[in-house]
């Protein structure tokens, strides 16, 4: 197994659209840079939380290639390439190692249900093969909730053994944290996420290397203080303040809920655009969570300047 | 509501795959033809049959290209043009309108889970105001064991109500006669298709108009059959005999079974092939749906000639 080109807190960045649905490149850019401001140690941009799945391969393309030439280093860079068909995940794949991505989120062929691991071993084979270059390092996508196919372990070894400078590591997005803990058993020294800051502490403990989570777009420090502190006796303090923001949020639909925050706090209601088949919030929702959220002590969010969106 | 663009027995039609794992043009293209010769309706082109969602936008719109230009009327056929995206639904769309498809088969987004009908409607209204062409006549395609995302009676309502002469029928692939029974009677005349020749007879006399089926790639002339007869007292007869040799047939993982039988029918092992994720049945599993499809009285299979693909 390789070194793990990632570790820490990553956020699956958040995308703001025009009104014509088309991605606001000028909010993407400046949000990618606030975020990495603000301690985020990588951007797994076009993940699920980013609406990545509701945009075309070129679309996804053009963003990258905008947020590469407006300086965001490509190793800070975990790009969603994962699609149905191996034809399409080859090509995205190839267009993030040409801009020197330190790595590539990886969904498994998500429309077929029921296929076997022989099946799905054949089709990551089939792209790792085809891309033929060590530079591509991909962490596999275990989100079951969307996909409606795991990872199991079996296919996990399978892929680490085959590839052991390509396949090097995992999110885990399936909310199970008996799932998360067999990974970090079986394979120590695999690059394993938490999918959710809540089992960020475990993981840490557990061997894993930290969390990819879509709360990271607006708690980004509040996150971080764990993985900084993790072997303090902090620790489980910190745990439990993060704990509590992100159950206030996901108590709303996440995404929508994510977007709000930043249209909010940052004061730009361009943010709050989703993309169907995705639909905002009611202004009722809305204020709730503010509320909420402003009456959590944990929680704080660092407004969108110039000086926050540098580097 | 407009006039029906399709009625009878339509073909998700099988995929053929080159050994690279490109589409193969000319078997796909000789395939097609010879389904035709055997009375098929029309072809729905880049099903779930097809393995089309193991394909890219850009290989689905080269196959079609390549299928026209061998002289298929574009009248005959009913493309996938379903994607997770809006811009990859919307150039598929004006792709298949541009070749005057006599419709399309659309999925709904199929990535994002829990979506509402709010958020559904908004992608199909943006999806068919772009295209902005009464050239385009959609069929949805309900089929939640994939999608996890079904059309709701509300959102089919909904959809016809706004888009009369865009919105004009439907699939149903869930398996679930009594949905099939609630759409036939909230919209007649609607063109609804049962999605297995098993409820043709049941739509017929429900006021659908057919079914397309992924078994009408094999047996297109004992399915027709029914669709011929429907009215007369041979119609249970003719219905028993080809709910029996559906079941021998999806005792089996469906599409690798009927890649099985073409290829054995048509003695053509290159037909046996699957794109993963998809994997083919083993020899012994191919022996027994043989042995069982040749002890089927009422299955017979016409060979691939040249006449048989003749129009």
């Amino acid at each position: 197994m390789t070194d793990q080109p990632f570790r820490g807190v990553l956020a699956p960045v958040l995308t703001p659209f025009a009104a014509d649905l088309s991605p606001d490149v000028g909010r993407f850019t400046a949000f990618c840079r606030w975020l990495l401001a603000q301690g985020a140690d990588g951007l797994a941009v076009f993940g699920t939380t980013s609406e990545a799945n509701s945009q075309s391969a070129d679309q996804r393309m053009t963003l990258l290639d905008s947020l590469i030439e407006s300086g965001v280093p490509g190793d800070k860079l975990m790009p969603g390439t994962g699609a149905c068909s191996i034809d399409e995940a080859v090509r995205l794949n190839k267009h993030a190692v040409a801009h020197g991505c330190g790595g590539v989120l990886m969904l498994p062929p998500f429309y077929y249900k029921g296929v076997s691991d022989d099946g799905l071993f054949a089709w990551f084979s089939e792209v790792v093969q085809r891309l033929g270059d060590d530079a591509l390092k991909i962490y596999l996508y275990h989100i079951p909730p969307q996909t409606g196919t795991p990872f199991s372990l079996d296919l996990i070894g399978r892929l680490i053994k085959e590839y052991p400078n390509t396949v090097v590591g995992l999110k885990d997005s399936g909310g199970d944290w008996s799932n998360t803990k067999a990974i970090l058993d079986a394979f120590p020294g695999f690059g394993t996420f938490a999918g959710s800051e809540v089992f960020l502490l475990d993981t840490l403990r557990g061997g894993g290397v930290g969390c990819i989570t879509a709360t990271g777009n607006v708690n980004p420090t509040g996150i971080r203080k764990v993985f900084e502190n993790w072997e303090t006796p902090e620790a489980d303090a910190l745990q439990a303040a993060i704990t509590k923001t992100r159950k206030t949020i996901q108590a709303r639909t996440l995404v929508p809920a994510l977007k709000a925050i930043i249209s909010h706090y940052h004061s730009d209601p361009e943010w709050g655009r989703l993309m169907p088949p995705m639909v905002p919030l009611s202004a009722e929702e809305i204020s709730g969570l503010i509320a909420d959220l402003d009456a959590d002590e944990g929680f704080s969010i660092a407004p969108a300047t110039l000086e926050n969106a540098a580097e």
